[in-house]
């Protein structure tokens, strides 16, 4: 395959010819010159090509040449005069291959605002900006798969359509075949599922965790990464109806050894985009969100703290008169509290663990005190929450027992208790939501601009 | 984190105290040993653990192993007597960590059928069988991205929800929030939409190809790699109604750039998948489809053919005797035909390009004879279609002549055709059934056994 422009830019000068293919950011001409940025998408920069116009077999060419349009240039390249890069092509051979009309193209060169470029979401990887986020986000999820690979995990396709609702509570969306003008009833009026594609209800999973489980309990390491779906009315920016999720699950693993894994797959995650992305996250620092690059660098180099629920509320409680919701033991953390735990109080990344099991959900692991149960969130400066997970309840009586409590229809979660039931080990397991990470790494401040294709409620674009 | 058993049997013997994990396969009994096999995943083969009896603290442990509970065991590792492996553990330290019941464990030390095991989805990962498929899974999933991303591909996440039917065909799921016993209608008495969780009607994607071809105009090549769905009430060992597919884009690509990406793509997943599960690969040749390594082996080593469609059809219409369905110009292939393509016309794999336009889709660049479109399929022995592609029609008017005589509502597609309005380019890609690809390599007869959770008309269990 022909070279890449991020290739091209760290050669040395050199006489022999290179083909650079991309699309044109900007032209400027001058006297005797025209000079281009071409863009190929494999780095934030361009390449710089310079025409020189008085050896053009035919100038009409130069009038073709517009933002947006597609070129093939072939030359050497030439160490650049201009301070803001090393080398340049020098040309007299470009061929536009596709035009771009001046008056319609929907990116012009001036800075357009994030909310115009979301209305063309199929354009707008084109711009600087969010050329930037879809290469960090592709750097994050080969990280991803690399670092669980290397621990010797196994990937895992957990459904995306089921019948279960692993937390028990979030809206799920509906999946069906059914002629909604002509839905088939039984004889007491309801909605007749087993005439369904499935033959029953099914909806869209909201995590893999429980099926994940399965495996983990054969293959000892598995991680999912998938899409998972949230029905919920939510409009903010931190919400999406549809997103990826990365789960592991560990068997023979307790909460210690759950911590152990969060942190260092967080710290291997933000080193590699530091190194890989550089200057990408260069762009994000100054453009988007200032000083992005350190926080991640500190996380890296920090080991994390841990406090339990009880300490965290002790120290927050202390501090309540700065809060729109006061705590006290029982509350659920609040996005403020948890900034406050790892800003404030701990200066650092902050694992809190063993909450009240009545604001968890129901397959974490009681603690002997019977109150609290072995989860885990892993807050860091400026978010809050950034994984979530816990060990999970390994014996089969204190299971059922707590889902019975919550009225929970063991029936439904048959497979789930043989885990329990066969050569049950202890283990445990977290989540990352993908976009959050992607959208804390660049500082991007809605969630809509850090996957390609949003989808929120009465929004599915594209 | 502890050592795996796969690389506990890589180490020579060794005084040294090690810890083995898993869940105990087989226990076999002699007067003063107790032999246990223990799996854990990582490997097809177990670690072998000899009890020593007469030196055990307590002997009523030798009771609660049984097949399926989960063990932990410490000693050395020592040269084994057996013929069967090279090292083993020596040990009276054994711990039961979960036990399973002997009358109620589904899996039984006997084979199963495969029909069986398909009903106990979330324990058949233990097996030999379908621990080997998850391991080859893992291994060509890893082996997608690694391809793409050391080539300078950009993975992309398209989205699962939209309105959009790449295909023009398919039947497609809605997704819905809809109470259904009480949907909204407009005045003229139709189903309102608007009041839905999108505001429009909703549907689980078929194909990421239009939205990655929006990147590809942007990052020049990117690839998908996710879940697609079809509503088809198909009930047969090739189809499932959830599966994943990798479709890669590349601009500046042409159709010869496109068949040099399959071939080189294929042979790198099959030679990955030889060299790293050399195990895995042996058991399915042995236990599930004779030769599966040697089809692969070959594949790796031989250019692939070409034939246009025209030409492929001549050769078949030879030997129209011998097919359930004779050929002639315009006919689609069947998979009798695409398997007499590869298995005797060429006897390798086979690319076959330039169909009729009649039998492909509405993307695939027209031909300079009008008939004909860029289209692509690999055709590979035993199996037929393995991957199919084409050159996509970049230029503006051609796509819309072609979409209007189709019948398509050219303002569904307006953000796709943009794509050809600024800055088009030669592009092209290909799909890959993930599933298919496993089963290939596998051998496994059917589609439900190479994906952990299958769903299909009627099935959406776990």
């Amino acid at each position: 395959m022909k070279e890449r422009i991020s290739t091209l830019l760290k050669r040395e000068p050199q006489a022999e010819f290179v083909v650079a293919e991309g699309w044109v950011r900007t032209k400027r001409d001058s006297k005797n010159v025209c000079f281009l940025e071409v863009n190929d998408g494999s780095c934030l920069k361009g390449l710089q090509v310079v025409i020189d116009k008085e050896q053009l077999s035919d100038a009409s060419i130069l009038n073709e040449i517009t933002t947006g349009c597609s070129v093939i240039c072939k030359g050497p390249i030439v160490s650049s005069a201009g301070g803001n890069q090393a080398v340049e092509m020098a040309t007299t051979d470009v061929q536009v291959v596709g035009p771009c009309p001046v008056d319609t193209y929907p990116l012009q060169k001036k800075r357009h605002s994030i909310e115009y470029l979301r209305e063309i979401a199929h354009l707008r990887a084109r711009t600087n900006l969010f050329g930037a986020v879809a290469r960090v986000r592709n750097t994050l999820s080969y990280a991803v798969h690399t670092f669980f690979q290397e621990h010797g995990f196994s990937y895992v396709n957990t459904p995306i359509i089921g019948a279960s609702d692993c937390e028990g509570a979030g809206e799920q969306f509906l999946v069906t075949t059914l002629d909604l003008d002509n839905i088939p009833r039984n004889e007491q009026g309801q909605i007749d599922y087993s005439k369904d594609f499935f033959g029953r209800q099914a909806f869209l999973t909201v995590s893999g965790q429980l099926e994940g489980e399965t495996y983990a309990m054969a293959l000892k390491n598995i991680y999912t990464f998938g899409p998972t779906f949230r029905a919920e009315n939510s409009n903010t920016k931190r919400h999406l109806s549809e997103f990826w999720m990365v789960e592991p699950e560990m068997a023979f693993c307790t909460l210690e050894g759950n911590m152990e894994v969060a942190e260092a797959f967080l710290k291997y995650l933000f080193k590699t985009v530091l190194e890989e992305c550089a200057e990408d996250m260069a762009f994000f620092s100054k453009f988007v969100q200032s000083g992005v690059q350190e926080t991640l660098k500190a996380i890296v180099e920090t080991p994390f703290a841990h406090l339990t629920y009880t300490e965290a509320i002790e120290e927050l409680s202390k501090h309540n008169d700065t809060f729109e919701f006061p705590v006290s033991w029982g509350s659920d953390l609040q996005s403020e509290h948890e900034k406050f735990l790892t800003e404030v109080v701990c200066k650092r990344p902050v694992i809190v663990t063993d909450y009240p099991k009545e604001i968890k959900a129901f397959y974490m692991k009681l603690n002997e005190d019977g109150k609290t149960v072995r989860g885990m969130d892993v807050l860091v400066p400026r978010l809050g929450e950034i994984i979530g997970g816990s060990e999970r309840e390994s014996d089969l009586a204190t299971l059922t027992k707590r889902m019975e409590e919550l009225g929970l229809n063991l029936d439904d979660y048959w497979w789930y208790l043989d885990l329990r039931r066969f050569g049950t080990v202890p283990h445990a397991g977290f989540g990352l939501g993908f976009e959050r990470l992607v959208q804390y790494v660049t500082g991007i401040a809605n969630i809509r601009d850090v996957i390609p294709y949003p989808r929120a409620p009465k929004l599915a674009d594209f």
